[in-house]
């Protein structure tokens, strides 16, 4: 057999702590949705491609293949679009705070070491237009990593209009988008000079502000509106992200918050406050959202305003693992060893005890083995008219 | 837009009450698992395809695609291979209780109406030779029935091993070994009576008996051994399936239980005694375990011998839904409404009280039309120098 022992890229195996870690991080974070009133929905795994058909930036990402009747399924990469795709395909009506997890796939190449296969749960609040519910996901996210004891978290909010609205003014097309979006990405002051030779416009100063246009919003957020002229709708978006950022602050005063005006929406449904999740040992950004208030007009239905996060689990579970966070098992003290024929007796006994293990060897000089082996403190062998407890390491 | 509103066959949606009750669900079963004393096991759902290489009668329902390299990817069908992928290829050591609970996927035709995506829990005890592993097995499935309430459930017990000594000692080809297969699957006598005569044996009066040869253990078995020759393997088999009955029964008095001795392994690599799980109003089997020693094996590995079982989660949420025996949702009494600026104040007080919810709309009138819609008691409004209650219905 041609057997190969490595793993597909991206994918690990999780045991024994690290997979009850990972199980029980994961209802931590249900059960704190739950209780701020977010009902739970789980969408397939498989989906027809043409769910994500839109999302032209990770349509390279996507694990394809074929049913039976020769249509295109997809692995989801995320649970935003199946989402969008049941509210505006069912008869379910906003306003809604819905909340999901469960496993998202992207094919990514071999050599980046990223996850192809990864654990994502999140909230969606669909049907709501107001600033509280961002606020509302902001709250959320706060909780969840204290709940976790997450140390040193840090979120830095952005807004979408930014990017999108640069790209109108100037009359970007899709080239010279990609471009501008590679240097706001990558900071390139530069490549940004040069940009604004090539498009001269009234927000020449601003754009090339954009890469240092980060950190405090009460610093930051002034300068920005200096450089804009005074009608620019630019002005109106900042100053929505800086009435946010105020009410975050006095909501939630030892927080780490900043801002990023260079902030660039990754997925192309979003079109409001954008929020990214970072903290110390983490090297990725763990949590993502924002506001996508077009998303279900993707699927022939009108506009629902919507606000939505999705926070990588595992992340968490390795960061909580490199700190030695996992809940650690319980470790039985007492092996409990019977004939076949005792077995209900022996499992009667365990039962009273939580720190009992029944033993299911067929020899009690295995049972004597395995609880050596394993540093349990007795053994206890259940016989037809007697209990006998045996001190592991003592002569029998 | 080339829109399709359907989802591929054989998945589904859950919302509301049914995603949350089978979450619920998944951790009822998980909490009595890891009670018993069993350790959770992750593994990917994506695979690479010669993990399940030998699974032949299952190869045609896999999903297969491709990675970027062109490696030949599948969605795993089941959790017993990967696990015994684990244990061959690391360093973990049998004797382990192991525990999973996941998605599985099968890539069954539309017309049959069967599910594609499935949710399994099960246990795998591995490196047990003795048969109360298998006495375990059964316990634990009857903890979680009963601690689920499924009504009137039900086991049949059967053993991989006297289809198999039937074809060895016949000396069948492949052709004529699913030729039987089909027969004993569809308990037709008439054609195991040609058969016989096609492949005459000292079995004869087995074989042709298999079809009736299932129920009442105490009634089936003693026939079964009548109709072999004195020294026939089976019978000893069967001793084994009698032995194991037997502790079964002195158990669990109350739980129905019975054999069929033309149970097929639906696995190649079941080696011994064959469980099935039924309940009423449940269409399909929707338990399934059984013992095999040789799953390492297949990776390369010595032999250990192990039992474990798989539970069908969604056919348990479907029957718990049509039962109403889901956990309802909890109803919240109050919404709790404020300005921007008031929010934290509000929702310090919706803290306080865990049927209050917060009210995320911008103004009171979309707070007063949705408590009515969904029979909230009372809105309350929080303004920065009082509280207000508005009791649904009323004029304000």
């Amino acid at each position: 057999m041609k057997w190969n022992r490595s793993l597909p890229s991206g994918t690990k195996d999780k045991l024994f702590r690290e997979a009850n870690g990972a199980y029980q991080l994961e209802k931590q974070v249900n059960d704190i949705v739950k209780k701020r009133g977010y009902q739970r929905i789980d969408t397939p795994v498989i989906e027809f491609e043409d769910v994500f058909y839109t999302e032209e930036k990770n349509e390279k990402e996507l694990y394809r293949f074929f049913d039976k009747q020769g249509r295109l399924l997809v692995l989801r990469p995320d649970m935003t679009m199946p989402i969008g795709r049941v509210i505006a395909t069912t008869g379910i009506s906003p306003p809604l705070k819905l909340s999901y997890s469960g496993k998202v796939f992207r094919s990514n190449d071999d050599m980046l070491g990223e996850q192809n296969e990864l654990t994502q749960a999140g909230i969606e609040l669909v049907g709501y237009s107001s600033l509280k519910a961002e606020v509302e996901c902001i709250t959320c996210a706060v909780e969840i990593l204290e709940e976790l004891t997450i140390p040193n978290f840090h979120f830095e909010l952005g807004h979408a209009q930014i990017f999108r609205l640069i790209v109108l003014s100037l009359g970007l097309d899709e080239v010279a988008k990609t471009e501008l979006e590679n240097y706001f990405n990558h900071k390139s002051l530069t490549d940004l000079k040069q940009f604004v030779e090539r498009y001269p416009s009234e927000l020449d100063a601003f754009i090339c502000a954009v890469p240092k246009l980060f950190g405090e919003a009460d610093e930051v957020l002034p300068i920005a509106k200096s450089l804009l002229p005074k009608e620019s709708k630019i002005i109106q978006v900042i100053d929505e992200l800086e009435k946010l950022m105020g009410i975050v602050k006095s909501y939630h005063q030892n927080i780490s918050l900043t801002v990023d005006l260079g902030l660039v929406a990754l997925m192309d449904y979003y079109t409001g406050i954008l929020f990214s999740g970072y903290a110390d040992l983490v090297p990725d950004i763990f949590l993502r959202g924002g506001r996508y208030d077009h998303l279900a007009e993707q699927f022939g239905h009108p506009v629902i305003p919507a606000v939505g996060l999705g926070i990588n689990l595992d992340t968490l579970v390795a960061l909580q693992y490199q700190l030695n966070n996992l809940a650690s098992l319980d470790q039985p003290t007492t092996l409990v060893h019977s004939s076949l024929t005792q077995l209900a007796k022996a499992e009667a006994l365990v039962k009273e005890h939580p720190d009992y293990q029944l033993s299911l060897f067929e020899t009690l000089d295995e049972a004597l083995k395995y609880g050596e082996k394993w540093q349990y403190q007795q053994i206890i062998e259940v016989t037809q008219d007697k209990i006998q407890v045996i001190k592991v390491g003592d002569p029998t």
